[in-house]
């Protein structure tokens, strides 16, 4: 059921988007604006699992929705949220690839040949793609107090994962309870932004009003997803995953697989992975003998109980939610934990 | 009359500001959280002319709106819209200060004695700004289908708000047409933002529907508002100003003024402007010199010339228009180019 809805709504969500640049570009008449248009598009339409507006669709589903197109046209409104967040993200993180691809601002960079201006540019397109993404709901058929709804919600999903990348741009200052903080951000980063908040936008365009149990669903789901992501970070098939597998460890991410491993480890084993944590030169041997140690630590079985608790709890606040609403959530959680990518 | 709505509002504003953070705080429970949203609360209440809040509710009583509570409340939204596009500005120029204290990224670089958490902090930081308009927008009575147009509306603004900056960072590569594409920023930037948008907000809350005299006037007083800006940037009293007058010579702006100036130069007076132009320190005899050779070369009445022409077609476009509201529109038109502030 699942392998279903990522077959068939992607591709709809792309065309959405791709008609909503093709008018966005039609329509302007500047050829400094239209090249920024331009990139927000490309960096938009890179591919990613489109797994905002999918769990939005099935929100809307959910709560008895039956305008499916409209929900589609809405749900893209999520992909032009997750390009303002990522470029912003990208600009913070100095990555210089996304999606298998550069980041707007090394593209920006290389065509003014100039670093500062490539930033500048991509704050900006940051900013625009946020408001493209309030015009994509207003594009739409709904009844506008739905959509203002809608509206609303998302401004506040937005503003808690501003409050999660605050958490974790400080993190590096963190010296106690580092679990308890790591875990504060990913409910905000991921668990609200990834799962609840669509599911409730989704919700909320359908007409429904109570999100109580969903809200427990997928909070719980949303941590256990983030944790995964973290897992396969460390463990993943490169191929699989489309992304080396020591990029989180280039980046030093402080992950709950890291943070149980130090906790545990000799001084001699603390100070080695200390130096591997945000080194630019990871070697094979060095990702090995973090992964070793992840799973000698327990760091990896501790993670992977928390996920599975996690995922238990998600499906017992479902528990008298009827199918087929129910088989796919269940089915979704589940997912979540045995993904791999 | 204007003079009434400057003196009685931005204290109301003001208010309605502190009550609104005064609440985020005490519902936060982070300490790394509520720094940044005490940031924010701090540089919004810093002061300023409130001239798009008092713009906003003046648009709301020229169409007839009754509830000036309410309004005022609502209004209060575009400090914190201003907030989110001044601290992104603010990391843009690289500004040391803003209102005569240190810029937000200045502070958290400080705080956290690292430049670049600093940065971005302060982007996130501008982001939740944004967030926090569209609450406060949602706090307010008035009907969710007015608050829905509001803010549809207002997410349009700062698209353009954000073209402007698109075409003032990439303005440094721009050879030819560079009146022309000045003039396109202003509006953008400023028209559009300060004074058309601001109006047709407070209309739309009124109820109101036909905005075109409206938008004709205020995009003919905006750009002349930014035409007196770069005046009084040049030629204004510090004192007045609450700026040091040498600021935008030091951040090398290329103003109306600059652009006629330099077009009208001999080969030696231009490497002398260009020379002081963007210089970190710029002497008495520097400013003195760009004065006079704004006055000589014409390039000052050029640009009042301008200022005063756009004024007489904006009073123009609204000549049907009957008092009192006229009578401030007209009002606000010549304050616009006679102010000193």
């Amino acid at each position: 059921m699942i392998d279903q809805y990522f077959e068939v709504y992607p591709k709809k969500i792309e065309k959405v988007l791709s008609d909503f640049f093709k008018m966005k570009k039609e329509n302007c008449k500047n050829e400094n604006i239209k090249n920024i248009i331009e990139k927000i598009e490309e960096y938009t339409l890179r591919g990613g699992k489109r797994i905002r507006p999918v769990l939005m669709i099935f929100g809307y589903k959910l709560f008895h929705g039956k305008n499916i197109e409209e929900i589609i046209k809405t749900a893209a409104s999520l992909e032009l949220v997750q390009s303002y967040l990522l470029i912003h993200d990208d600009i913070i993180d100095e990555s210089l690839l996304r999606r298998g691809k550069p980041t707007i601002h090394k593209t920006l960079e290389k065509e003014y040949n100039d670093k500062k201006i490539g930033v500048d540019l991509s704050i900006i397109a940051g900013d625009l793609a946020d408001s493209y993404s309030v015009e994509l709901i207003n594009n739409s058929d709904f009844d506008e107090k739905l959509k203002y709804k809608a509206i609303i919600k998302l401004s506040e999903i937005i503003e808690y994962t501003g409050y999660g990348q605050v958490l974790d741009i400080l993190s590096v200052f963190q010296t106690d309870n580092l679990e308890e903080n790591l875990l504060l951000i990913h409910k905000y980063k991921t668990a609200k932004y990834t799962i609840e908040g669509p599911l409730i936008l989704g919700g909320l365009l359908a007409g429904g009003t109570d999100f109580e149990l969903i809200s427990k669903y997928a909070i719980n789901v949303g941590i256990a997803f983030q944790l995964q992501d973290d897992i396969l970070g460390l463990f993943g098939d490169e191929k699989t995953l489309g992304k080396p597998v020591i990029s989180d460890l280039e980046e030093g991410k402080k992950t709950l697989l890291i943070i149980k491993m130090l906790e545990n480890a000799s001084a001699e084993e603390q100070k080695k992975i200390s130096k591997i944590l945000g080194s630019k030169n990871i070697s094979f041997t060095d990702l090995k003998y973090v992964q070793d140690l992840a799973v000698k630590s327990g760091a990896l079985k501790y993670s992977q109980d928390m996920s599975e608790r996690l995922v238990a709890q998600a499906i017992n606040a479902i528990k008298d939610l009827e199918a087929p609403e129910k088989e796919f959530l269940v089915e979704f959680a589940n997912y979540v934990i045995s993904r791999k990518f």
